[in-house]
């Protein structure tokens, strides 16, 4: 679907519509509470292993590498015809929904529904330039302060940095540009764990945000987080933080 | 094949073997001149476009994504078994030169192959993680100062920056660190050329090295280099140059 044609709001006539919620593993997702009240059916279409299943009908694939994958086994008992666009919908759900072929979730059935879409006329180069050629200048310029003030700590098993409120302003940058920037202290080689310090710079909020990655199946950096208040996956947790940058470092 | 069981050397008795080269676009990739006139015969295996065709017999696919694609459909000719080393090594080969599936010679035959590399065994994480998170915190620490540096020019449309010679013994980093900085230039929105200067930290090499990357197809770098006395590809291309920082980008 083109963007164009994207609706934000609710049509007038809602309670008398099917409400179809894709890769929302929670009410909460769909951004509306109210709205499932109102609609008289709901389709819960997903790949979240824990999806709260919340609708009338739930077709939830935990093995799908995402939506998109599960979508295209839907088409085909449909009948649905893939198009270019539909291909090339479903083929940007599964390069990012996968970092690029790259999580656990690539399967062989992944990579042969990724070559069905390119010869169903999904325009592979515009997905990539569209997902990952498209960087704001600021975050470039936010992920140059993050690196240049990462520090290695435990002889290389530890690797943290940080960004503070300032940083934000300073080069012009939203809170979400942030976002993936502990992807690259996580690749250092030899790291076991990243930890990324950042300073919220919006009102309201906890001071500071901790950010943990694992990058060995030993380590479980959601009982560090649980520990802090937090929580998160055994790969990827965070927390919530009062103490200064020094205080969290030193723990 | 085991990197500890990988020669440097040519064995005493090269002048009775036959060379097979892989991935050798012409004879200097073999890195040894005299190699060839001691060899009775040469097999050149390669998927470059400009191989210059150096082999006594010639297997020069262009379309293939990668050798390992073409090594794939010699060893079904020649009726050899895929086993997960084997896979390992072929996935590794089409990963890497895709640029993780996302160049243009990714087609839908390089994701079938995909898949059956991954049936066949090919442990897809760790080839993840031995190519794309094994990078070394010098290279981060090069990585920040050229993005610190980096400037837009004509409305955005140009992203240059610098590395001085000054950078790689601050950071502690070889010269082939400061490779793939510039994909990160390209890739700000907007950008339709990333221009990376650099002060090559060896002896003897010019003073100042010019890579060239554009993102859109009305462009080619490779007429701005020539003006230059350089070279490349129409999207890759890059000249030496004895000329300050200031007046490179200037011009």
């Amino acid at each position: 679907m083109p963007l164009a044609e994207l609706r934000r709001r609710w049509p007038d006539d809602v309670s008398e519509r099917v409400l179809v919620a894709f890769d929302c593993a929670n009410e909460s997702r769909i951004g509306d509470d109210e709205v499932l009240g109102r609609v008289p059916l709901t389709l819960d279409i997903d790949h979240h292993h824990d999806n709260t299943r919340f609708g009338d009908v739930n077709l939830i694939v935990p093995d799908a590498s995402s939506t998109g994958e599960v979508l295209r086994d839907l088409f085909r008992e449909l009948g649905v015809e893939l198009t270019p666009d539909i291909s090339e919908a479903l083929y940007t759900a599964i390069v990012t929904d996968t970092g690029r072929f790259q999580y656990t979730n690539t399967t062989p059935k992944t990579f042969l529904l990724a070559a069905e879409l390119l010869r169903a006329g999904a325009d592979r180069q515009r997905v990539f330039q569209g997902v990952y050629e498209s960087v704001q200048f600021a975050k470039l310029k936010l992920l140059a302060r993050a690196l240049d003030r990462a520090q290695v700590y435990e002889g290389g098993r530890i690797v943290i940095s940080y960004l503070l409120r300032t940083d934000f302003a300073e080069v012009g940058a939203a809170e979400p540009y942030s976002e993936g920037i502990i992807d690259y202290l996580r690749a250092v080689e030899g790291a076991e764990m990243a930890v990324l310090i950042r300073e919220p710079p919006r009102e309201g909020g906890p001071t500071r945000r901790v950010s943990l990655r694992a990058s060995v199946d030993e380590l479980d950096v959601s009982a560090i987080a649980r520990k802090s208040g937090g929580g998160g996956h055994r790969q990827a947790a965070g927390f919530s933080s009062e103490a200064s940058i020094e205080e969290i470092t030193e723990f």
